[in-house]
């Protein structure tokens, strides 16, 4: 993971003329022209020049951890510190780019067991020293940022050399698994046994199991999948008080609910060392469809009777207009083709419409039935389809926005994302009250932004919306400017009935909502649970509950 | 509901004659003929005779509940207090039986709204009075018994005043519902709005909402429809400490579950006031179906095909060849088309085979489609359909098991059940170790029972194991029996890998397997919940907890 932002050089992607074109004027920006991105606006600093706090680990605890671990696997080098200094949040990048890492930990320490966390979080229990559990650091709102609470120093518990498949139960399709388990390695693993657990976060190349269980992750296809709250079937942790291990089953009324107590903890509570995840069999077909709708509206509701009719896709997506303009423009190839698409469109009256996909997968005659019914009530609904070749398109590039957010910030542009959920009565009103309160937060401070939606995760009840929002950053002031926009979005969220998070989890960026969210005797319980399993405060302090 | 056991009178049923001879022979009993119950062994007592403890209730706190709710709905009389004396266990019918209904509480006290369940659990807390939560008190798990704990006195606090709907969302399908409504008027509401919510536990037409949700009950459709911890959206609850809400939304990441926390926890740490429902279209038709597997084996693996394959009815039910022949039996009319029945199936290989019901709810077209891929699946795996009748008359008896329980407590015999979940792969393992371990615990005590099994709830990664167990009764040692049984079976449920309740909850006769069920620390973080809301343990004490 490249320090200053996503993934891998490699990887890197640019900037399409067309969706720079559309930016530059949207944002009121001078863009300057593709390939000659701007050395003034957005500048980042060299690694040499990083700042980082002292290492500050008190002896007595480097010795306890290397008796933990082994003295190998606590490593205090810059690189590893600042690998470890922040998540992938828009400020987080902000402030790695200025040079600024003060969020790094005093040690990054790497267990290779259930037996080495629970040794590791005894020894910082006793010496006073906070745990940062860290999978892939991929926190979009300050999960893995080394925060130290009432205490002098902190380590960051990487959880990487825990990454193997402890068992696989072909005939309950489940996978017991270590946490340190990346997306990639964790499917291809499975794969070799013809399975898949088929949850796909946009960080899928750089997160991992424990992470996502850690925060509630949803993954692109929870609308056929589940999500992870929904794929978890048991779970142990350690913590500093002991161990906590739910039971490998289907389905309990045994009290309430442990499991659903430790998803979503944030490591807060303590660290997941071990996963019995359910699966399925690997998919014989995916079939990836788009389609157009006349407005957003008429999508959602179309959403709507797909779900509630139980005939939704595995995944499902629709983009308002302002979000499908810009995908259509970073798309764009100017064929003969494209226009004579886009032509056809007008011709049914989708001018100016949005942009939707569907996708199944599983068994080929399965996937063809379903698809079938779903299309049938799409076009019912008034979707026409673009065919597969969009479809394939957006799975190609699932995982690559974040990409495009490093160049966008390379040519001093504000882009930022957040997501919550509500019932589908609510949903138009969540949708205009949050977009609302962006543009005016972002427009006061003459930086008006361009602000798209989908929706992309469906429930009987309802649904979620993901919004990105991008504006010229305002230099200098680059994190009031994003604290702003952020501010007025959840206290948006909240007065529509919307979730603060619906997938990114709280980490320090929601934790002054998290009152609003279950309330302050909630808080109180959550709290009550927290001192008693991590008594002296060591873990993860400062995130999910608020001035804990 | 009749004070010594279940129902109403005018709902009673007899054992019909195969039945009686069928038990008469495998307990090792000499049944009394059918019509005369005999009068020494099963007699109860008269009203009149049964003990009831002096009502306690301190005057201060008799003046406290009657501000709270006033004075006409603080009940104390003989016939109120007794029928809120215990739940409709079977070692609760025992005692009733024989007059002792030392578990009454104090006094019955009926609030009318969320603030009056408020004003009352603060005049507890203040007086140091225990609170029973209490919907239709039909536990089978000691859960509504009027414990007192470390207090001197115990109301038990009835819900049924507070049965109103609060609001529908025909767009989100959700409905918001007072927690005292029970089933059969439940279902009459939303009927009324053309929908239903699919929760049919067999206690059903005497259970309630809130008693559902408080002990995380699964409902004979849940494979379909989905447990009530599925069904449940949202939740607003009073504590002693205040009160506790959750978010109207489908889907949240923030944090640890508090929902799931609430969900299950059967009235230690509040009482339910409101509940938000995900509901349905009620179906256009319902299809019910018997089939004949030649072996439990058999069956369990076509199960578990349906589901994995995601082609499962909402209704799945199989029973092992013992329950078959008791089903059979009691369902026996002798006719000609009944012989010819059985000799179809001796031919094909199915004597001594084992009965299953599909039932399908629904849109018509949805209905015909998804029983085709069904019965193809079934077919497939050498089930033979047996037609409509026996699923109808399966449908129509589905909440009648109770009463007949009654019937035979009449004639001397014991009857209980309990019921637990695992994975498929440690399914038949469970069945075996449970199902010996209740052979030979009662046939040490010569009272050697018939044990029968089904399966009737299916998850992608298992499913639930339900236990019927007939012995004769050990006359004035009957309590001994059935606890020497149910230890047992508890623990063999916790060595085979089982969880110790699937459906019952876990009242006063699984607590002790609590803590094999969580963990030590699990309790613990439990216990510290409980300690925050309800700091003087006025909430349902004895109950949930080992040891509270």
């Amino acid at each position: 993971m490249r320090w200053w932002g996503w993934g891998e050089d490699a990887a890197a992607i640019t900037l399409p003329g067309p969706a720079a074109h559309l930016l530059r004027e949207q944002l009121d920006l001078s863009l300057p022209p593709v390939g000659q991105a701007g050395e003034e606006r957005g500048r980042r600093v060299e690694l040499a020049d990083v700042r980082l706090p002292e290492p500050s680990l008190p002896e007595a605890a480097r010795r306890a951890l290397a008796e933990a671990v082994g003295s190998e696997n606590v490593l205090d080098g810059t690189e590893e510190r600042l690998a470890h200094a922040a998540g992938r949040s828009y400020p987080d990048l902000v402030r790695l780019r200025r040079g600024d890492a003060s969020g790094a930990p005093d040690a990054v320490v790497l267990p290779n067991s259930g037996e080495q966390v629970a040794a590791v979080l005894r020894a910082c229990a006793g010496a006073g020293v906070a745990v940062i559990p860290f999978g892939g650091g991929t926190s979009v709102v300050g999960g893995v940022e080394a925060l130290r609470g009432r205490h002098a120093a902190a380590i960051t518990l990487d959880l990487r050399r825990m990454d193997r498949v402890l068992g696989v139960d072909r005939t309950s399709l489940t996978a017991s698994l270590e946490p340190g388990l990346m997306g990639p390695q964790l499917e291809r693993l499975l794969a070799a046994e013809g399975l898949t657990l088929g949850h796909f976060p946009q960080s899928f190349q750089f997160s991992t199991l424990g992470g996502w269980v850690a925060t509630r992750s949803a993954g692109q296809a929870s609308t056929g999948y589940g999500r992870i709250d929904e794929l978890v079937q048991s779970l142990r942790c350690e913590s500093p008080a002991g161990p906590l291990a739910t039971r490998d089953v289907p389905a309990t009324a045994a009290g309430p609910s442990l499991r659903e107590l430790l998803v979503g903890s944030e490591g807060t509570l303590g660290v997941i060392t071990q996963a019995t995840v359910r699966v399925r069999p690997a998919p014989a077909e995916r079939h990836y469809e788009g389609w157009s709708f006349r407005s957003f509206e008429d999508g959602v509701e179309a959403l709507r009777a797909l779900e509630q009719r139980r005939a939704a896709p595995d995944v499902a997506r629709l983009s308002d207009a302002e979000e499908t303009r810009l995908t259509m423009a970073l798309g764009s190839t100017g064929s003969t083709a494209e226009r004579a698409g886009r032509a056809y469109l007008r011709l049914r009256g989708h001018e100016g419409g949005c942009l939707a996909f569907t996708g199944f997968e599983g068994p080929g005659e399965d996937v063809s039935r379903r698809r079938g019914r779903c299309a049938s009530i799409l076009r019912g609904a008034g979707a026409v389809s673009l065919g597969e070749r969009p479809g394939r398109s957006w799975l190609r590039g699932r995982f690559s926005a974040p990409y495009l957010r490093d160049e966008l910030l390379d040519r001093g542009v504000m882009v930022e994302t957040l997501e919550t959920a509500t019932t589908w009565s609510g949903l138009h009103g969540l949708y205009a009250t949050v977009g609302g309160a962006l543009r005016e937060s972002l427009a006061a401070r003459s930086t008006p932004p361009a602000v798209m939606c989908h929706v992309s995760h469906l429930y009987p009840s309802g649904a979620s919306l993901y919004f990105t929002f991008l504006a010229r950053q305002e230099q200098g002031a680059e994190l009031e400017q994003w604290r702003g926009a952020k501010t007025a979005a959840c206290d948006a969220i909240h007065a529509a009935g919307g979730t603060i998070t619906h997938h990114h989890a709280v980490g320090t960026d929601h934790a002054p909502w998290m009152e609003a969210e279950v309330g302050a005797l909630g808080i109180e319980a959550l709290r009550a649970v927290k001192e008693r399993v991590d008594p002296t405060g060591v873990m993860n302090p400062g995130k999910l509950l608020p001035g804990a």
